[in-house]
């Protein structure tokens, strides 16, 4: 494999039957490897991590979505994660030896291929946004699958690609290009959600918050909690630890306390590697000074010179 | 290569001159990578990081070794490292198909054929140690260079290879086996020695302090500051964030503030993300789950197949 990238579709089920048929459409793709998946019933989501060229990539995703619209039916579709379609959607990353263009050129080739396939209508957001308002995704998801037939038809929502209508059972579907981000979840000592949605909106870029963040409460019936999902897009300008004291203090406001948090997807290196530097008030420590890190480099260096 | 060895050496030299001239022998020896080095005067010792597989992890090291017996004069060494030789300490780690076992007959080979080469009275510590106290470098290393004459012929002591008399300008050297540790000093907010080594004692685990760590008091004459230098040899059951608070904690006793830390040598992936788990109270996160290390495995796995 010459480039790597990476693409993290989000599906609108949590039914485990129809998550292991769409991840089942991945394994017939050679050079596309799966590296995570994560689900839930409270947001009914599911989001996929998967690596593959421009070719494997492509494939893959196209069955995946395939097999997600043949399952899905937003008709009956209930969950807390905004969403506007059964492949909601599917942002494509550049990891090595790709550029951004390269996935934004994908992307377009995908929501093409997917529109022209399927019928879904399809918009481009993040680097390959056709529009400097459809970079952002809260933009486009305005509404939701309940309200997309009458936001579509308006002149600034016209898909870049497929009908001018929502597909009946699965919605539309928004994809694009961007950077590595992190996928955050906090989950607080509450089952208010009302106390929840304030502590989230304290933290939102844009009401107020912090720079790249974009922060969402949500109930999780089963333990009596509530969690605020977080989307960090800059993690090294707006670092997690950041974020993390920021939500403490915004939490102990109404005597809240921060129960545990996940990793939504897969941690970046560098991510985790600020938290320690933060809180161990650390020098010296880079990607590089991480003993796999190091020894990776050492042995592609070596693979470079034979 | 189909193993690969990691071997962290430590030098008595700070000299710039001679740093380099000990870093060159292993520019010249194929499959043999420098990972990392560092050095500082008020130690006065070099560090050095670098991984191969037997045969040139062998070659390489023999090469360093004997220019470090060339350069460097014990007679005139000060430091405020415990050493015992100008080659003081030379353990191999096993980092991917290598086995302990490999490692401790690397270690043997090496001591046996730098004791004959250069007539240096060689000790085997850690998992290669031949006797159960010889296991801590510690009780090896007591009395250090300035002692070794005395120390060397009580019957206890006698060296595993080489004569039993010290090398005039080399001392002796300590080499062996172990698994992968964490190098970590932290600086504090005082000059006072006496009572940097009060919190050194507090952390020490043989002083009361925590299972698999090490500690010592140091000076840090230009920056005003002492610096509380750690080994922390399983740092999976005693981890890093554990060793920081209660050095905060015994700190805080004299009113000294914690300045800031860093890495001695490279830092496990693991160590780093304890860290971050501890602070942030993360739950799902392993080695696995970091992007880069998921990205690695999925292509060796790739590799496997073909």
């Amino acid at each position: 494999m010459k480039e790597i990238i990476e693409c993290v579709p989000n599906f609108s089920t949590s039914d485990p039957k129809a998550v292991e048929q769409i991840l089942n459409e991945l394994k017939g793709v050679q050079d596309a490897f799966l590296l995570d998946y994560t689900f839930d019933n409270y947001y009914n989501r599911l989001v996929v991590s998967f690596i593959g060229d421009k070719r494997s990539i492509f494939e893959a995703m196209l069955k995946m979505a395939s097999k997600a619209i043949a399952l899905i039916d937003m008709r009956t579709h209930k969950g807390q994660h905004p969403r506007i379609g059964a492949v909601d959607v599917v942002p494509f990353i550049p990891i090595k030896n790709a550029t951004m263009d390269d996935c934004v050129k994908l992307a377009r080739k995908f929501g093409k291929t997917l529109a022209e396939k399927h019928g879904v209508p399809v918009y481009l957001y993040g680097e390959a946004a056709t529009k400097p308002e459809r970079r952002d995704l809260d933009w486009i998801r305005e509404g939701e699958y309940e309200r997309l037939a009458e936001m579509i038809v308006k002149p600034e929502r016209k898909p870049d690609f497929g009908p001018v209508k929502p597909h009946p059972t699965a919605g539309a579907t928004v994809t694009g290009a961007r950077k590595v981000m992190v996928g955050f979840n906090v989950n607080l000592g509450t089952a208010d959600l009302k106390v929840a949605k304030k502590i989230a909106k304290a933290l939102h870029s844009k009401k107020g918050g912090l720079s790249n963040v974009k922060a969402m409460a949500a109930c999780i019936p089963e333990k009596h909690m509530t969690q605020i999902g977080m989307s960090i897009t800059d993690f090294e300008a707006t670092p997690l630890y950041r974020v993390f004291e920021l939500l403490k203090v915004e939490a102990s406001r109404y005597n809240v306390p921060v129960i545990s948090s996940e990793f939504c997807g897969l941690a970046p290196l560098k991510a985790i590697i600020d938290v320690a530097v933060y809180y161990l008030k650390i020098d010296n420590l880079t990607v590089d000074r991480v003993l796999e890190i190091a020894v990776q480099k050492a042995l592609e260096r070596r693979k470079n010179f034979e």
